[in-house]
C-alpha cells in the first residue's frame, strides 16, 4: 500500500489540536494506522489545567524475535496566534509549500512516518508509534504515562526516533543525538516593608536580590564538552509588584533558567544556586524539566546519517543544541535520536513545510526503519 | 469667642474626605472660619483621576500695615484601610484619646489652628488659612493653585506654619525646618526576545539592568550636611512580567526613589543616574516630586521653640527628616516651618490623638501666631 504524506499531513492539520490535545486528531491517526495492521491503544490522562491529554501507542508486531523500532512524536500544537495568511487549521498548498499549524512541528513529520511505514513489509520487524497530545505543554500526562504503558505491555523498543523538526536550513542538515538538561528556579528575597523616607525602619530585599543575581550572572558554568555547548544561565523574570513610589517593598522575586550539559545534573545546579542564594538571604524553588542526555554517536546515528545522505546528499551535523523534547523521557527506555523537518517556521504564524520535504522525509524514515530493524 | 479644638476635630473627622477631597469637610471648616471674621475663598481644581480637588484660602485682614501669618494644611486623608475598632469617619472618644482618620494627619491640627485663632484678637494682624484637599495624593491641584490665588490676590504671608504631625514621641519634641528633596526614576533596559535554549539569538536586558542597579546601589551620595541626613537611594520596584519560563524577555524595568539633601538637586541626580544608565544601555524617566529646602534656624524657629517650651517644657529638635509635604511648595512664598501632633498613628488603622494634645497644640499655635504677628 502506498500513501501520500502530503494528504496525510493535510488531514492531521485540519484537526485543531492545541495543547493539551484529545479526540479528532487521534481518531484521524488511528484510522490510518489500523488499516496498516497496527494494534492501537488510546487513553486519556490528567485533568485541567494540564490535561486531559490523549495518548496513543500503536504496534505492528513483526515475526517472533524481530527487532522493534519506534517512531515517537506529538499531535498537539502550540496556539496559532494572530496574523495568519490562511486558516491555521485549514491546510493550504500554495506553490511549493503546505501551510498550517503543525506543518513542521510535527504533524508533517508524523505524516511522513505513516507513509513510510505503509511501504515497509510487515515481516521486516516490529514497528510502533508513541504519540502524545502534550509535548508542547507541561508534558506531565503525555509521554510519561505512555512509557508506563509500554513497560506494562512489555513492548520496549530497541531504538526510537523522535520526529521533532531538527533540520535548520535544509532537510537533513542536523540530527539531534542528545539534549541539554533544563531547570527553572524561582528565587525570593524577603525583607520588611516601610516608607522610602525612613529606610532604617525597613529592610529592602531588592539590593540583596540584585547582588544575588549579579553573582549568578557572573558565573561561568563550564566550557562545554565534546558533544555539548557550554551550559547557560539566563535570568528570565523579575517581579516585585510595588505600585507605590514611596514604599520599600517586603519581597522581591526573580526567575532563572539553566540549560546544562553532561557536566551537571539538575540537582547539582539547584544546590549551587541555593548556596549562593543563602549568602544573600534568598530562597530557591526549583523545577527540573529534564536532565541532559546523549545517545553517543554509533550505529544508530550512522543509520540515520546514511539514510539522510542517500536521500539528500547532506552529511548531517550530530548536535545536542536547542530546547527540550520528549526524547528526555524516552531515553530511559532505549537509545533515542531525533530527526525531522526544517524548524524555521515552527511556533510562528504561517508555519509551513516544503511539500517535497514531506516526500523526502518519508523516504528517509523508510530507510531508517528498515536499517534499524535489520 | 472660645472654641473647643476637640469638638472641632470631631466635626472634621465626621466628614469623610479621602484624597482628593471636596465638599462637606470644606463646608464644615468654612462654616467655622466665617463667624471668626474670615473671608473665605473656595475653588475646585483638576479632573479625574488626580482631581477634582477642593481648595480653601481664608483671610482675616488685620489693621493697615500689620504682619501676615498663615496656617497651612490639608483636609484630605489617606484611605482608612481595614480593621478599625470604630468607624474611621465617626470620631470616637475612648479614654484619653480621640479616634478617627485624620485625628493627627491633620484634621486635629486644623482644629487646633481654628480654636487658636478664635482666641486671637482681630487687630493682632492678618491671619490666613491655606487649606487643600490634596496633600496625600499627587498634589498637582492642591497647594500649587492655592499659591497662584495668593499671588493673584497679592496676599503673600510673611511666615507660614504647616501643621503636619511632626512630633514623634511627645507633642513638641520635633519641629521640621526643612525637608529633603524627592525624585522617582523609572529605568528601562531593552533587548531582544528569544528562546532560552538559543540565547545567542536573543539579547537579555536583565543582566544589564542588574549591573546598572548594582552600580546605583553601591553609590554613596554624600555624608549628610549640617541640617540634613545623608541622601538615600532605594530601588523600589522591579518589573519584567515574563510568564514563560523558556523565553528571554525583551524589556526589564526598575524604579528607584532618591530622598536628597541640599548637596543635590533633582536635576543633578537625574543626570547622574542617566549617565550610569547610558553605560548599561538603559533609559531613564524621572519625576521630581520636590527639591530639598530649609528655613535656617533663626527668628521663626525660635518663635516656635519658645512657644513649645512654654506649653510643654520640651526643647524641640529642629529636623529635616522624613517625607515630603506641601511645605515644599509654600517655601517659594515665604519662610515655612512645620509643627504638629504626634505622628505614631498617622496613615494607620485606629489613628488617634491625645485629647490633651489638641488643647496644648491650640495654646502653642496661639502663642506662635501672636509672636509671629508682633
Amino acid at each position: 500500500m502506498s500513501l501520500d504524506p502530503v494528504s496525510i499531513a493535510e488531514r492531521l492539520i485540519n484537526c485543531p489540536s492545541v495543547t493539551p490535545a484529545t479526540g479528532p486528531v487521534f481518531d484521524c491517526l488511528a484510522g490510518m494506522l489500523e488499516p496498516l495492521g497496527f494494534e492501537v491503544h488510546r487513553f486519556i490522562a490528567g485533568e485541567a489545567p494540564d490535561g486531559p491529554v490523549e495518548n496513543l501507542l500503536a504496534i505492528r508486531t513483526g515475526p517472533e524475535g524481530s527487532r522493534h523500532f519506534a517512531f515517537a512524536g506529538h499531535l498537539d500544537v502550540v496556539p496559532p496566534g494572530e496574523g495568519w495568511s490562511s486558516g491555521p487549521f485549514e491546510a493550504e498548498r500554495r506553490g511549493e509549500l503546505l501551510y498550517g499549524r503543525g506543518a513542521v512541528d510535527m504533524k508533517g513529520s508524523i505524516a511522513a512516518m505513516v507513509a513510510a511505514v505503509a511501504d515497509i513489509p510487515a515481516d521486516a520487524g516490529t514497528i510502533s508509534f508513541i504519540i502524545t497530545g502534550d509535548e508542547e505543554g507541561p508534558a506531565r500526562f503525555g509521554t510519561l504515562p505512555l512509557i508506563d504503558l509500554i513497560r506494562e505491555l512489555g513492548v520496549e523498543p530497541d531504538l526510537c526516533l523522535v520526529g521533532e523538526p531538527t533540520s535548520v536550513n535544509r532537510l537533513g542538515d542536523m540530527v539531534k543525538i542528545g539534549r541539554r538538561g533544563s531547570v527553572n528556579m524561582w528565587i525570593t528575597c524577603k525583607g520588611a516593608q516601610g516608607h522610602v523616607a525612613y529606610p532604617h525602619l525597613a529592610d529592602n530585599p531588592i539590593p540583596r536580590l540584585i547582588a544575588l543575581l549579579a553573582e549568578l550572572d557572573g558565573l561561568k558554568l563550564d566550557d562545554g564538552t565534546e558533544w555539548f555547548q557550554p551550559s547557560n544561565l539566563e535570568v528570565t523574570d523579575l517581579e516585585v509588584g510595588n505600585r507605590a513610589t514611596n514604599v520599600i517593598p517586603a519581597e522581591a522575586q526573580a526567575r532563572i533558567s539553566i540549560r546544562f550539559n553532561d557536566l551537571h545534573s539538575g540537582a547539582s545546579l539547584v544546590a549551587m544556586v541555593e548556596d549562593i542564594a543563602r549568602r544573600h538571604k534568598g530562597e530557591v524553588r526549583a523545577v527540573i524539566s529534564g536532565e541532559s542526555f546523549i545517545t553517543l554517536p554509533g550505529s544508530f546515528s550512522t543509520i540515520i546519517a546514511d539514510a539522510v545522505r542517500a536521500e539528500t546528499g547532506l552529511d548531517p551535523e550530530l548536535s545536542t543544541s536547542g530546547g527540550t523534547s520528549d526524547a528526555r523521557f524516552l531515553r530511559a527506555v532505549c537509545p533515542v535520536v531525533e530527526f525531522g523537518l526544517c524548524n524555521a517556521t515552527m511556533h510562528k504564524k504561517d508555519e509551513a513545510v516544503a511539500i517535497e520535504d514531506l516526500r523526502t522525509l518519508q523516504r528517509i524514515y523508510k530507510r531508517i526503519a528498515i536499517s534499524a530493524l535489520a
